[in-house]
């Protein structure tokens, strides 16, 4: 390889993490900025599924998808052709997209468009819902196909009006440096980032030439919508770890993801391979009334946070969060942010946490440091009940299964040679 | 007294702190809701001072208003009126007002109106400029009296129209909940409370009717304005903190504040009476160019959000504000707030900061506790340049004198009887 050692090649691939220049540019239909989406085809979040594998809340949201875009009109037939192969599956990762929980997303879906400007890479994520019913958890009533017909013909031509008046787009950076300081782990927590982005982007929204019906429906989803920026900084996420993967030698994670059956990683010098092995269900606190029994497992592209060093990885920027997906006090949550350091190789200095004296977040999961002490990510989660259409039943934490890693070290060494430490 | 000690006669002051339910309902020409304002009156903070007293920001304040309100055209005639008596002051506190730094307020000035609706108690202060050259650090230019007609006859209007559409006002403690769990401490950072006013206020601002350009000018100064909740959370303070002086017994503080000359105190137990020491200067980082021999004595109204519990009581919420006001790291924001919570009679149990292990912040200030054991509250504050104009020149903290306390604890003893402990 061009490096001399594991290690000099690790220290390229962070460099294009510490460099990446994430902007917002724009919110799209995803049939016009993502070929691979054209026709009856389906997204979904994690390593690649075939239909009967899918769980039943990524099932639902696939049924639900069916019947926004009009490819059948009950839940009936759209079940038949999506169990008849009528309908293809891909995974967001292999079209430069992820998308949280089921990560269901088809031509018609506003997505938003991210580009890292230091590689040009551009990634792509769905509109965040807001909460209740919603599909990305599996529901499809009327409520959840008639919010996304709005987020198709308002909230994602609004948004696009109103971005490319910014010149250049908008600074991911900007917001993610104030908002990591205002308690966002950027996972389970975004009510800074959604915050701070509504406050950027309205005053270009009034200037949109939007009717007043639209820009009053408009803000007031924004600003109910506290997880709104989850989705924003997945996309970033992702155009910063594409980049860093086209550093393709070392040991760095670039891939975290999951399709509610299989747990896949990508690791820098392994290029496009999934590493996987079967999902853990996450553990947490549940709404009255639910229980762990009641827990799907785990899934979703939104772990694509975790490799970018935040989420449950930066646990201790967010000790608000803590309780919230139980794990306990303010302590717990540097207990945390210090084990996760152990499996990484630096710390990011765009990304300086004051709750952790001032340190950045953690930066460069390294698959040998996790095979060696055994220590693997935490996940920040939403729980989704196991019954398609339940919707969230509570929020918790999950480990990426060792075996991933495991798996991934092996195919390093063939590559390297027996010692890869 | 109706209490059979002074502890107990505490309790009951500190439980008008607790229960206290602050909204903002409206704002309003200062004229139409603070009678005693009407005329040529000039309000300014901290207790009353006469104008060859002022230090020359407050007395370029004065100018400025005096400019505002169109009472004299040029600084030369304003000058004079002020120096002749031809203008009364007076102090914010006298008329239910509070004002940061010179506190300079006049009968056109907008200022937000807030109620405790426990008690009925309301108080007003006036808007936030945002940074640079602005009134309130001794300003007068062009531009500064230019944006206070803006605000007069746009900002204000504008704010009215939105909030007279909540039913009820705006509920301030829930955003001050949610933003104290987001880094601020509400004296000298309030960028999450700013971007959550914001967030709730502009929905209603779409629909206020307002001319697009108005609606995208508004929009825009909260948006660019940090510290615009500040003005908000004085005012709150200062409405609870009232009503926490209707029980007049016992030894808690109920107003800090100070007037670039004199510290002034009030306690629960002693009524209106100011309980005063000369002011100390803040010590803290400076901008570029600038240094301690620059610096303005304290002065503002502001410390009343110190004696409410947050502020630099509160150090620990906003543990990023402490490189910003010289105070080091995360240990020296716990050690802070862990010293101020020795001289407070409890935690404020819906002010619960994650940053300090969920703890609530401080409540209730004793002044036997400050005298035994020397320990003086901490203000978070800016810095004024000590000549007119020249504005922020940093930020820092300071220290109450201890002989305002100990004057206090001589009159309590003397209400009380001998032993007061």
């Amino acid at each position: 390889m061009q490096y001399k050692t594991i290690d000099e090649a690790n220290q390229a691939v962070i460099q294009h993490i510490i460099e990446s220049q994430p902007f917002l540019l724009d919110v799209q239909p995803a049939k016009d900025v993502i070929p691979e989406i054209r026709g009856k085809v389906i997204l979904h979040s994690g390593p690649s599924i075939k239909w009967e594998d899918m769980n039943d809340p990524m099932q639902g949201s696939c049924v639900g998808a069916t019947l926004f875009e009009g490819w059948a009109d009950n839940e009936e037939d759209a079940r038949k052709m999506l169990a008849n192969g009528d309908i293809e599956f891909k995974s967001c990762h292999s079209v430069n997209a992820v998308g949280p929980m089921g990560g269901i997303t088809t031509e018609n879906f506003p997505v938003v468009v991210v580009e890292n400007k230091t590689s040009g890479k551009v990634a792509y994520c769905n509109l965040n819902e807001g909460i209740g019913a919603v599909l990305r958890f599996g529901a499809f009533n009327e409520e959840v196909i008639n919010r996304l017909k709005w987020q198709k013909d308002v909230l994602g031509p609004a948004l696009s009006k109103a971005l490319r008046q910014i010149d250049g787009g908008m600074n991911v950076n900007v917001l993610v440096a104030k908002a990591i300081t205002m308690g966002d782990e950027f996972h389970q927590r975004n009510i800074a980032g959604s915050a701070l982005f509504l406050k950027d982007i309205v005053p270009y929204l009034i200037t949109a030439g939007l009717p007043e019906d639209e820009l009053r429906e408009v803000t007031q989803f924004l600003a109910d919508t506290d997880q709104f920026f989850l989705n924003i900084m997945m996309a970033t996420a992702k155009s910063v770890m594409d980049t860093a993967a086209t550093t393709t030698e070392g040991s760095i994670v670039t891939v975290l993801s999951r399709n509610g059956n299989q747990f896949g990683i990508k690791v820098s010098g392994l290029g496009d391979q999934w590493f996987t092995a079967p999902v853990n269900t996450p553990d947490g606190l549940y709404f009255t009334g639910y229980s762990s029994e009641d827990a799907c497992p785990d899934m979703g592209d939104s772990a694509i946070t975790e490799a970018y060093g935040v989420g449950g990885m930066a646990m201790i920027a967010a000790p608000g969060v803590t309780r919230f997906v139980g794990t306990g006090g303010f302590s717990d949550a540097i207990n945390t942010s210090d084990e996760m350091r152990e499996i990484c190789i630096d710390n990011n200095p765009n990304l300086s946490i004051p709750t952790w004296d001032f340190q950045g977040a953690c930066l460069g999961i390294d698959i040998r440091k996790v095979v060696e002490t055994g220590i693997t990510p935490v996940i920040n989660t939403g729980i989704a009940h196991k019954v398609a259409g339940k919707g969230q039943i509570g929020a918790g934490t999950v480990r990426v299964p060792l075996a991933c890693f495991e798996k991934a070290l092996e195919a390093l060494a063939e590559k390297y040679g027996v010692d890869v430490n």
